[in-house]
């Protein structure tokens, strides 16, 4: 969204002869007066040329932009869509007579995109010549979730505050959330929850006129970018603001209530999106307290957003949070599974389930949710988190997107062979209504969004993922180097390279094989090898002076292995055939079991730390080799968190080698120093 | 203080004769009026008597009270105080014609403590049958230190919000302050710091106008019963709100705006006591920034403060709290004597350094700073800890009076023997100008004030103890227990009882054999063996699968235990002769290492944290056994805080037992279940 000029002068005059005149066949109001006044900046900004706008088709270069209601493509998993309305086309059409660039937009969102696209590859230097472009989203609802909070504070945020809230209010200027609606449009997010999915006294009341003429406001904000509102709710409000002495969703009063509540919405905002709701899951109130259950809770509420369209984005963040470490026969990793999926085809059909990547909390690394394949009728959403929680927080690199690329390819095996799961959230699998991808955004009120600099890329890449689940982790990357730091060709290589590498090395100098949570409680960075081992969330490794691990298997552990379907089921049980990155999480076994890679467990954990603050000081020293080629203020602001990530990652790889070399009684076969 | 009626006939009889005449030779203005008032309120409510307050002797039965200007009494050490001006007698004259109690303080303060003294014997229900008593204080000064903030926080508080602020202000209603001057000054504590050692931006203001006045109102509040007020202050004041660009303590304009700001607060309030100064300690600021150490900084305010009689008490808790756990060089046990030692007779007279009973923290169980007896020309003053912050923060039953006098009755031979500690702070082993003890206060605006209704004990305790330090805990507890629950021998011996046993209790189920810091950081509750090993503050158990422990001895360790005069240097130096229940402070042993009380190590631990939970189960039932003999209100708060506290000794134990099972491999003898 810089809009650099294009250095390269043969793009450059072939966009700007094709861009000097633009004729719009569509009425230029909304989304597509939004989309042109984009190409105005960018043309301006990138090629130094002034448009002129017309309505006559002109002889010569021009662009030519249409408008064509559903004239979306044919994905070629051959379903027609909906939501082909998103799609554009982009392409070259050369005669004797006329040079001309066709975009084609199946709605005014399709033509926005399709402008993102095209200054995309004027950033990129990509040549129209020849171009044949046809786009259409994998995912139908492209969602960010805001985890900000009407105090302007952002649960799990590391880039300030929020650019939504201060002292209790929606903010008066939106300059900054305009900003954001447009980034978000440029890599074609489609919906966003702009309140923490913990509902606060505050936020509660964000569905009364108290509140909504504000959030009303950004309704309207985003919808000039394509984006639908929707908003995270109590569920205890009937009580909270109702004064009625129950939440039931089964009982009359409340669902009168909730009936109101939402037609005063529709007043204020006719395309509003619907609910975000987070119940009995960590102390937050729910249909549990009425002996409901999650179908009841959801398709009461469901039932009140029918008539206007809207949608509940049910999550599935459900486990016992007050479990005893004493007890060895639940799992959290079982909960999400053994609540939903016995509701399976019991909910509503503008009801959609919001299902985290893996089965535990945003680890930086899990298995995939054996949710997803599990419900065949059931609309469902996956959730991710761009905000590194748990895998640095915006001090530490971690490109997240080949991550999040590993559990879209994971074949879940429902239906057989290619049952992936981005056939599942993209609805194809099962032909679901709704579907798609959401994720908890990183952004604060920092000048540079994310904290980190390089932790833009994680915002990029979610959507451009989302909306092309074929893109390649090395894709997404290069694309957005190059349009934040230009084409020279050392500086793309080498962030390419860093980003690419950073998740597996964040990876190595914390937590080994799976196992995940060695984290200091509640603040969830820095080591504590023991920090959730005695707690109440159900996160444990059980190592002792033997071994270390959690057993999942059938035959003699928690059974959790068996919520796959049989390939992965078998393969997860099987101490020979489960994969080395997720031995622990799977087995307990001793310091001294063999992987499959030959080494000792107790020894790749000793590698894997000396190698990960190796990498991290690699790290720092390909970026001050950017010295000079990279402007200075960000070439600084990305040193100085190397800086702190390489310090950070001793003190990790030192804890907790110390901790198993001090448990095992095990040298590390090189003699290294272990404290 | 609740003045209950006496229910013993006799007594009350006896009592109300005397008190019904009452002559007073004195002014009655200010604290001798405040003590006539809080005798006519204890003789109204015990005896059902409204005394006659006379001029003249009268015929008969009477109460005289007369102030003698220095008539102290001499204490049996052999020195001449001060302040016996504190002191005063109580004895019976009875001759035919007159049957006389006769009241004689050496100043107003003494006429009151004499007050408190005669209403504690009749609520005793001890007879004035020929009754002699001659009290004078061990301790000149003794001080209540409150670490209250101006937001009504209170650091480390567990009995609700400050009853000195609101708001960022000092309260309007001091009613609930003037019932804890009582309260203190029923138990003869002199002095009171109201604002915490940690001062923030808004107390920073207390030395200026915008503060003053209001702090001149409580100056004026607590003078009524004796008690002189001091302030914390912040070293950096002269550059937070003097405007100046250095606090350096040798700089002239610094000095003198010092002097400015103390001649203001002596305008206000012509007694001040001083200041209370916690600098270079935990990142607060210090005369360290400009290469001065603790003598110039306490200095400096002591020539501020001198013209006006006022004193300094600065802090020694100073270490170094940005340590790398991977140096075993730093020893922070060492930290107060290696700074403060150097600096003995370099501190002006009005100086007194304040230093922590142990040279960690108020762990459950530290060996005595070293530094007592280690400064022959130097004022000191012990700092206790009423307030539970490591002892279970008034959720556990922790009597703390037998911990502070282990500390006092610590011979430290520093002289030869007798040497005792409490003959380093009552200052007379080394004839110290100032000397006495502080400590950190446990009330809030609880309604019982401290959360735990039985952790009253400790501040009860805290200042009869420090008034007179040869009273047992025994002694100290059985006074408490009758003013409060009455004479009932059961309920008296139970809680008696109830309250010896708590400390040994809480250590048995927590921290095993001095090793200290396995608590929640930050929190300081509940058990997290490893919560402090890894971390940056310098307390380290070291436990591996062999063994545990930290080596503080000379031969090879960290030294810390040649601190001590010899005796005591050389019974930790020697692994055969430490104190088993500080083993682990000074000697890194095996598991299977045999204790003086014949136990492994491991052993141990097991046995005292299963021992630990029995207990306080038997607290529990004791507790219970008093239902209908105590009334509902208070048996139901205690009976509840019990209930927590067997609940989280169990999980305390289980943590704990578990952490070292599994890290020693070694079973428990009896078989009993770890997890």
């Amino acid at each position: 969204m810089q809009y650099s000029p294009v250095e390269n002068q043969i793009i450059r005059n072939q966009y700007g002869r094709l861009l000097s005149r633009i004729v719009v066949d569509a009425e230029l109001t909304g989304v597509v007066a939004a989309a042109v006044e984009e190409l105005l900046r960018g043309a301006r900004s990138m090629l130094d040329v002034e448009p002129a706008i017309m309505t006559e088709i002109p002889k010569g270069s021009y662009l030519h932009i249409r408008l064509i209601e559903d004239a979306g493509y044919r994905r070629n998993e051959g379903q027609r869509w909906k939501l082909e309305r998103d799609a554009f086309t982009l392409r070259q059409v050369q005669t004797l007579e006329e040079d001309r660039l066709q975009l084609i937009g199946g709605s005014a969102a399709g033509v926005l995109y399709g402008v993102f696209e095209l200054l995309r590859f004027i950033s990129l230097g990509i040549s129209p010549e020849g171009l044949v472009i046809e786009e259409c989203p994998s995912n139908r609802l492209r969602m960010m979730n805001q985890w900000d909070n009407a105090d302007a504070t952002i649960e799990r945020g590391y880039a300030g505050n929020s650019i939504f809230y201060e002292s209790g209010r929606i903010v008066k200027d939106v300059s900054r959330v305009r900003d954001y609606a447009r980034l978000l449009s440029s890599v074609g997010i489609n919906g966003i929850s702009i309140n923490n999915v913990n509902v606060h006294d505050i936020e509660t009341s964000f569905i009364t006129d108290e509140f909504l003429p504000d959030v009303a406001r950004l309704a309207d904000l985003f919808r000039a970018y394509g984006i639908t509102l929707f908003l995270s709710i109590n569920f205890a409000a009937p009580i909270t603001i109702g004064g009625l002495d129950t939440a039931d969703p089964l009982d009359d009063t409340v669902r009168a209530w909730w009936g109101n509540a939402v037609s005063r919405i529709y007043e204020y905002i006719p395309d509003f999106g619907g609910f975000l709701v987070k119940a009995d899951s960590e102390h937050r109130p729910g249909p549990y307290a009425y002996g409901r259950d999650h179908a009841d809770g959801a398709n009461m509420l469901a039932e009140a957003l029918e008539t206007y369209g809207g949608i509940v984005i049910w999550r599935c963040f459900v486990y016992d949070c007050m479990q005893d470490w004493r007890d060895r026969t639940t799992d959290r990793a079982r909960a999400a599974y053994e609540h939903f999926k016995p509701l399976d085809g019991r909910f509503c059909d503008n009801v959609i389930l919001q299902i985290k990547n893996g089965p535990m909390d945003f680890q930086v690394r899990e298995p995939v949710s054996p949710l997803f394949g599990a419900m065949k009728d059931t609309n469902q959403i996956i959730e991710y988190q761009i905000t590194q929680e748990y895998t640095g927080q915006q001090r530490h690199l971690c490109y997240l997107i080949p991550q999040w690329k590993r559990v879209l390819d994971f074949d879940t095996q429902a239906t057989g062979a290619g049952s992936d799961v981005k056939r599942v959230v993209s609805g194809s699998l099962f032909g679901m209504k709704y579907s798609g991808i959401a994720a908890v955004s990183n952004i604060g009120d920092d000048e540079n969004w994310t904290g980190h600099p390089l932790a833009q890329a994680n915002l990029y890449g979610y959507g451009r993922l989302t909306w092309n689940s074929d893109l390649t982790s090395e894709e997404i990357a290069e694309e957005w180097t190059r349009m934040t730091f230009g084409n020279d060709i050392t500086v793309v290589s080498t962030v390419l390279q860093m980003l690419i590498q950073s998740w597996p090395i964040y990876e190595n100098y914390t937590s080994p094989l799976g196992v995940g949570w060695m984290v200091t409680p509640h603040y969830h960075y820095g080591p504590d090898v023991d920090g959730y081992e005695y707690s109440r969330w159900g996160t444990y490794h059980f190592a002792d002076r033997n071994g270390v691990g959690v057993d999942r298997t059938k035959a003699t552990g928690t059974g959790y292995a068996a919520q796959y379907f049989p390939p992965h089921a078998e393969m997860y049980e099987s101490l020979e055939r489960c994969p080395d990155e997720l031995l622990l999480f799977f087995h307990h076994v001793p310091y001294v079991h063999r992987l499959q890679s030959g080494k000792t467990v107790i020894q790749h954990i000793y590698d894997t730390h000396f190698l990960g603050v190796e990498q991290a000081e690699q790290l720092q020293q390909n970026w001050a080799a950017l010295s000079g080629l990279v402007d200075t203020a960000r070439y600084e602001q990305v040193a100085g968190r190397l800086a702190e990530q390489v310090e950070h990652a001793q003190y990790w790889r030192d804890v907790i080698n110390t901790y198993f070399y001090r448990k095992s009684g095990i040298p590390d076969v090189n003699g290294r120093t272990i404290y």
